[in-house]
C-alpha cells in the first residue's frame, strides 16, 4: 500500500492510540477530510518563571520526515487490531501534505502565544498531535531553564553535562536544546554527531581511582592530553591535588576541575593557589549540581565556566513546558471556516486562527505579545515584529530549520529575542511573564 | 576493524566524551586492563520518599547488545579527533564481556542500596557508566512516582496516557516503568508494540469539536467502535453530554471520561445520573492532571480508573532517581583487589564490593536492608532474602529480562517486594526510607 520505502526508522508509534481511533471515526463520519487548523499552546508559564523559550522545532521536523506507517507498523497495528481495515490503508499512505508555520525556534513565548500552528485535513492533523508535544514539551521545558543559566553565566560559558541523569535519548535533545538556548558545549556524543555541537569532556574520579596514585593517574592523563587538559582535582584533597596538577602540567595546564563541596569559597582558595604557584592561565571548571541561582552565586567568585547537569536536563523543576495542541477551526460541510473552542472547566480554550506580534515601546524593548483572532490584531500604532515563519508548506519542510543550520539559527534568533525583552526578563527571582499577552 | 556486523541502531554514542577519553589516557597508562567493579547506588531518595523501585534493567539489556561503535560511528569519532588510533581500535572491537548483576528489576531500593554491579576490564565497564544510568535513572524514577500511583489506587487501573508531556522516546520507557509499577494500560503505541503493553485510547476534545455538534461526534464514535466504547464528556456541558452519551449508546456505553474540574463531585453526580438511566454498568474514567495525592483524595469517589499523565512521565516532581556509577575496587598490578573510594566532600562513597540482603522480622516482614562490604552482611540469625541476580554473564544477557517477559517478571517482582514491605511503606506523606541501610 505504501508509495514510498518506509522509513529506517519510523516515528509514527510515538504517539497516542487516541489519535488513530480518532482518525478511524473520523474516516467512517466523513469528517476526516474537514480542513483543520491546531494551535499549540501552553496555558501558563511555570511557576515564577518570566519567559518560554521554543526549543525542538527542527528536531520536530526531522521527525516529521519519519512519520510513515511502514509495513512493520501496519502488520502490528492490524494484529493488534488497533484500527479498521480502511484506516489501515489510509495510514499506509499517509504522509503529511499541509502547512505549519510557527514561532521560529529559539523564540522567547508568553502565555497563549500560538507557537505552532498545523493545517491540514482533520485526519494529517491530528496524527501528528501527541509526536509534536513531545518533541516541543520536552525541548522547550529544558531550552527554557537553559536560558535562565546562561543569564544567570553572563559572559562565562555553560556546558552542558547532564545525560546520566535524563533518558538516553532525552540527553541528546538536551544538549540540543541547551545549545539553542547559549550553552557552549555538551558531553553527549550523539548529539555532537547529530547537530554538529562542539562536545567536551576528559576525565571522571573513576580515572583517579583506577591508578595507583593521584599522581599517576595525572601523569597518564597529562600524557595522552598534553598539558592543556583539564584535571579533577576533588578526589582526595583538592589543594594537593591543584599543587601536583601545577607541578605536573607546569604553567600550560588547561584547567582544573571542582565537584564538591562548597564552590565559591574553594573557588576563590584554588584560584590563589594557582596563581601562586604560576599557573595565572589555568582556568577553573565547577560542576556540582548547579541550577541559574547556584551560577548567580558564583559570578563573584573567580570561576571560568559552568558544569551543569541534572538540573538542566529536568528543565530546572519544571521538565514540561505544559503545551497543549488544540482544534481552533474547522471547515463544515460546504468548506466554510468555523471556529470551534472546548467549554471545560478550567481549561477552556480560544477558539479562531491566532494571528500573534510582538509589539515594541520607545526604548525598542518588547511591549506585548499582540494576539488577533481570526485577524491581524489592533497594533495602536507600536512597532512590531512577525512571530510566525513558515516550517512546512505544503508537506516540504523548509530546510533551513533542521540539521546544523537549524540549531545555528535559533540560537541567533534566542540571543536576539531576549535580548528585546525588558530588563524584568532578566531577574532570577519569582515573577509574572515578562509581556502581556493582549487578544483582540 | 570490526568483528561483526555493526548494529542497525548503535547505542555507543549516547553517552558522555569522557567515558571514551578515559579510555584512551588508560590504554596509554596500561590501567584500562585491570579488572574493577563498578556499582550503581543513589545516596538519598527523592524528599519524603519511603522507598524506590529500580526500573529500566530490561531496556539497559536491550541496548547493550547494540552498545557497539560501527563503521558509522567510528568514522565521526576520527573526523572530530575525539580519541586516538589505538582507542579507535579498541572501540572498534568493544563488546562488552564482562558480568553484570543487579537488583532484579522492579525490585524496592533504598538509600546506598546497590542496584547494580558491573565487573569487568576498567575500558570495558567505563565504557557503559553515562548509558547505564541514563536509562535506570529515567525509568526508576517513572516506576517510583507510580508505584505510589497504584498503591494509592489500590483495586482501581491506573493507566499511563502522558506520551505528549515527555520526550517522545522518553515516553516510551515511561510506559514501560509505569507497567513494571503496576500500571495497567498505555496509551502509547511504541510500548504496545516493543513490549506488548496493552494499549488504550478512544478520542479527545478535537473530535467533538470537528463535528457539528457533540451529538454527531457520539453517534460517529459509536457507530465506529460500538457502545462499549468510552465517550469524553467534559467537551461543553458534563450532565447534557451523559444524558446524550447513555441516550445514544444505551445501557450498554462502556464508559465516560472526565477530564476538568473538580473531579471528585462531579464522579459523584455523573454515576447518580448514569444509574438514574439505566447506565449502571457505565463506567467513569477521570484524567485531569492526577498525581498520587489526587488519586488519593478521589478514591471516596465512585471512580473506576485513573488516567495518569504529566505527573507519572515527569516522576511526580522527580524526574531522575539520582543514581550514580561508582569504582569501588579494582586490581594492582598483581592482580590483587584494592578498595577505592572517593573523598569529596558531601560525596564520599565506600569502597569495596558490596552484598546485599533483605532481613525480615517475626511478621515477615522486611526489616532492614543489609550491607555487606567486601564479604556477606552480618545478619544477626534474621531471616533473609538474596537481592542480586544475574543479569550478564561473559558478556552474554540472561534472556528472561528482556522483552516482554523482563516485563512480566519485573512486574511480578515489583508487587511481591511492595507487599514485603512494613505498613508505612505506603503511606504517601513525606517520611523516611521505609528500611534502615545497614552496613556491615
Amino acid at each position: 500500500m505504501t508509495r514510498e520505502p518506509a522509513p529506517a526508522q519510523s516515528t509514527a508509534l510515538l504517539t497516542d492510540q487516541y489519535e488513530l481511533t480518532m482518525v478511524e471515526a473520523a474516516l467512517a463520519s466523513g469528517a476526516a477530510h474537514r480542513r483543520c487548523v491546531f494551535e499549540v499552546f501552553t496555558r501558563h508559564l511555570p511557576p515564577g518563571r518570566r519567559y518560554g523559550v521554543v526549543a525542538g522545532t527542527g528536531r520536530m521536523l526531522e521527525g516529521l520526515t519519519e512519520f510513515r506507517f511502514g509495513p512493520a507498523e501496519i502488520d502490528w497495528l492490524d494484529d493488534r487490531g488497533i484500527v479498521d481495515g480502511p484506516t489501515l490503508e489510509f495510514l499506509a499512505d499517509y504522509r503529511f501534505s499541509g502547512d505549519i508555520h510557527g514561532y521560529a525556534e529559539g523564540e522567547v513565548f508568553m502565555p497563549h502565544s500560538p507557537v505552532l500552528r498545523v493545517e491540514a485535513s482533520f485526519a494529517e492533523a491530528c496524527l501528528l498531535e501527541t509526536y509534536v508535544l513531545s518533541v516541543l514539551n520536552h525541548d522547550s521545558a529544558i531550552a527554557s531553564a537553559a536560558s535562565r543559566m546562561t543569564v544567570a553565566a553572563g559572559d562565562r560559558p555553560c556546558v552542558e553535562m547532564g545525560s546520566r541523569r535524563t533518558q538516553e535519548f532525552s540527553a541528546v535533545a538536551s544538549a540540543r536544546a541547551a545549545a539553542v538556548a547559549g550553552f557552549t558545549a555538551t558531553s553527549n556524543l550523539e548529539a555532537g554527531r547529530r547537530w554538529g555541537l562542539p562536545t567536551i569532556g576528559t576525565a571522571a574520579h573513576s580515572f583517579t581511582l583506577l591508578h595507583d596514585s593521584e599522581q599517576e593517574a595525572f601523569e597518564a592523563q597529562v600524557k595522552a592530553f598534553g598539558p592543556g587538559t583539564t584535571l579533577l582535582v576533588d578526589t582526595y584533597d583538592v589543594f594537593t591535588a591543584v599543587r601536583r596538577a601545577a607541578e605536573i602540567a607546569g604553567p600550560e595546564l588547561g584547567a582544573v576541575r571542582l565537584d564538591s563541596g562548597d564552590l565559591v569559597e574553594q573557588a576563590g582558595e584554588v584560584r590563589a593557589l594557582l596563581d601562586s604557584l604560576g599557573n595565572t592561565g589555568t582556568k577553573i571548571i565547577v560542576s556540582s549540581d548547579l541550577d541559574e541561582h547556584a551560577i548567580a552565586r558564583l559570578q563573584a567568585a573567580p570561576v571560568d565556566s559552568y558544569g551543569v547537569g541534572t538540573k538542566v536536563v529536568t528543565g530546572a523543576g519544571s521538565p514540561t513546558a505544559a503545551m497543549v495542541y488544540k482544534l481552533v477551526e474547522r471547515t463544515d460541510d460546504d468548506g466554510a471556516p468555523v471556529a470551534v473552542a472546548k467549554n471545560a472547566a478550567g481549561k477552556k480554550s480560544v477558539g479562531g486562527v491566532k494571528h500573534p506580534l510582538r509589539s515594541f515601546g520607545e526604548d525598542a524593548r518588547a511591549e506585548a505579545e499582540l494576539i488577533g483572532v481570526g485577524s491581524a490584531p489592533e497594533t495602536e500604532g507600536a512597532p512590531t515584529r512577525e512571530l510566525m515563519v513558515p516550517l512546512v508548506l505544503g508537506g516540504e519542510v523548509q530546510a533551513q530549520h533542521i540539521g546544523e543550520e537549524g540549531v545555528v539559527r535559533a540560537r541567533r534568533r534566542h540571543a536576539a529575542s531576549l535580548a528585546e525583552l525588558p530588563a524584568a526578563a532578566k531577574r532570577l527571582q519569582e515573577g509574572e511573564p515578562v509581556l502581556p499577552t493582549i487578544f483582540s
